[in-house]
């Protein structure tokens, strides 16, 4: 019998195939294999001047802004879906409501390696990045039209890349997103009724459950949540109560990296170089310090099709029971 | 500048690329075109043993059931994402709730004809297809166990489909799926405060604007919505208030396979035989007759590819203005 579960969060019912369940090997897997020629490739180090002039880089040591030498660089989106001039301009139009397209849409272009996934990334490196999503979400955050600033990354073409040199992207926004929206407001209604965060009792209970638990650290954990809504979905989330991503204490971000790299490897070896996903949930600019919103990341591997329905519907139906995908991506062999 | 646009009824806001809009041309498209052989098709007459005993079906002049003869046939799916037998067994664990899977999972077949898509099956036949969502889903409210029946339709593989022949899907389900509650959570404030529906206000809204109207019937009409989430999104709404797709006059069915015909073909004219999705939302079991929530079909077309983002943010980039998108599919050229 499958079964409907709840996430605490969201209040969203999923439908669990819990009897034949997919196992890794029953999805069609379009593996992510780099291929490309660095010779053309905006991102790659020599090409500086094929991107619009770069935001930030660190590595760099001496020589000049838009050279080879660095190690992450950001640069503005050449297509951006926003743009940075002007005013919001916010009107009604009868029942409607719209506002200029004003925002910040960013590339963080996670190594000058053309040949490496984050994935192959070392520890070090994938801190770097972390650190570059930090800087500019503060810098960005002086910009006062901005209510909401977006860290995701799509990895693989499956997952709507379409470039590519590993990269992450960034999008400031003058509201929030509903899904943000939703669980912040859903997580203050509990810290309300209950004074505690909905996401620690989870982490709590979790830890002590174990059956969906797949890297436990001193500062981070990463899990299967009890109703997710793809095959391997999985949050990661710091275990002491932490509202921002970017107002960590900076060795967090040393840890998290370690915990990141750890898992994109588990990732790549159970399910043979997935796409994926992720997305970081901060709390909103201008309710960064709370007592009832964790900040995490949502990663999610892109094995399925089924699509237009979950749309229309907000229901999703996953062949995928979390305690098996968490015991694979733990049993999962990475080499060395 | 792009537009942020928010959409009345669910409170989502989306950016509209309005400048260098993305026209019919642009996409890639994967057309659908039927290629299979009827011999080994579970839904061609003929085998009608391949699939577990039908429920329904109409046009059979004598002859037994499951047998040939048939117009349109309604059957158990074969592998059903929920299980008829059983109670709910409603439990918590800790945090979270859980029930048993229980629910109807049945698949509508549209026409005895292999080669045929919907959008290629006459007037008459598109209205049989709706006697048999509206026969299933009155049939199916005499079990107590289920909060909303769900009629949705994935055509052409990239939209979901696994079985080519044209047929539609219906989940009898002991929830209400989230979208569907929000919408009419929302229809539900909107007139407690004005004693309006806010679908017939921006039904008046639109044919009165007329730029996102595509097709206007007596009795329906189909338009773009003005915050879309995807390119030539389209809703199709009956023009006087009704509140459930399964409570309607017996004539409208046929009103309404007029215009979903005519809708169809306008689609496959403009895009080219696009795949699609579309997903019936009516007010769910126990809450049929009220003021608020105006039922409707929501149709996706599936043209762009960038997923994760969005499922985990809630937070759509649509490349097609509605205005552009409804004028293509006025203007569409339609073969007799």
């Amino acid at each position: 019998m499958p079964e409907l579960r709840k996430d605490p969060i969201t209040g969203r019912w999923v439908i669990i195939s819990t009897d034949r369940g997919k196992r890794p090997m029953d999805f069609v897997r379009e593996s992510v294999h780099i291929k490309g020629n660095p010779a053309i490739c905006p991102f790659c180090p020599g090409n500086e001047g094929k991107t619009p002039k770069e935001i930030l880089a660190y590595g760099r040591n001496g020589g000049g802004k838009d050279t080879s030498g660095w190690t992450v660089r950001v640069v503005p989106n050449k297509f951006p879906a926003l743009g940075i001039e002007g005013g919001l301009d916010r009107e009604g139009e009868g029942l409607f409501d719209r506002m200029n397209g004003v925002g910040a849409h960013e590339v963080i272009v996670e190594s000058p390696d053309h040949q490496k996934t984050l994935a192959m990334i070392n520890e070090k490196g994938v801190e770097e990045v972390l650190w570059a999503y930090r800087d500019r979400m503060l810098d960005l955050k002086n910009d006062h039209r901005f209510r909401y600033i977006l860290i995701f990354k799509n990895h693989g073409e499956p997952a709507g890349a379409t470039v590519e040199h590993t990269h992450s992207q960034l999008i400031a926004l003058p509201i929030v997103p509903n899904r943000v929206r939703e669980e912040v407001d859903s997580a203050k209604r509990y810290y309300e009724q209950k004074e505690r965060c909905i996401f620690c009792d989870m982490i709590r209970q979790e830890i002590e459950t174990g059956s969906r638990m797949i890297i436990e650290s001193d500062h981070f954990i990463a899990l299967a949540p009890y109703a997710p809504r793809f095959p391997f979905e999985t949050w990661i989330l710091p275990r002491q109560h932490s509202s921002s991503f970017e107002n960590m204490p900076a060795p967090y971000y040393a840890h998290l990296a370690r915990v990141l790299h750890d898992f994109l490897g588990r990732l790549d070896a159970a399910l043979a170089f997935p796409s994926y996903n992720y997305v970081i949930h901060t709390s909103p600019i201008g309710e960064e310090i709370n007592d009832h919103y964790h900040w995490h990341i949502e990663m999610m591997p892109k094995l399925t099709k089924v699509a237009g329905f979950e749309w229309g519907t907000g229901f999703y139906i996953n062949p995928t029971p979390p305690e098996e995908a968490a015991r694979f991506l733990r049993e999962a062999k990475v080499p060395a």
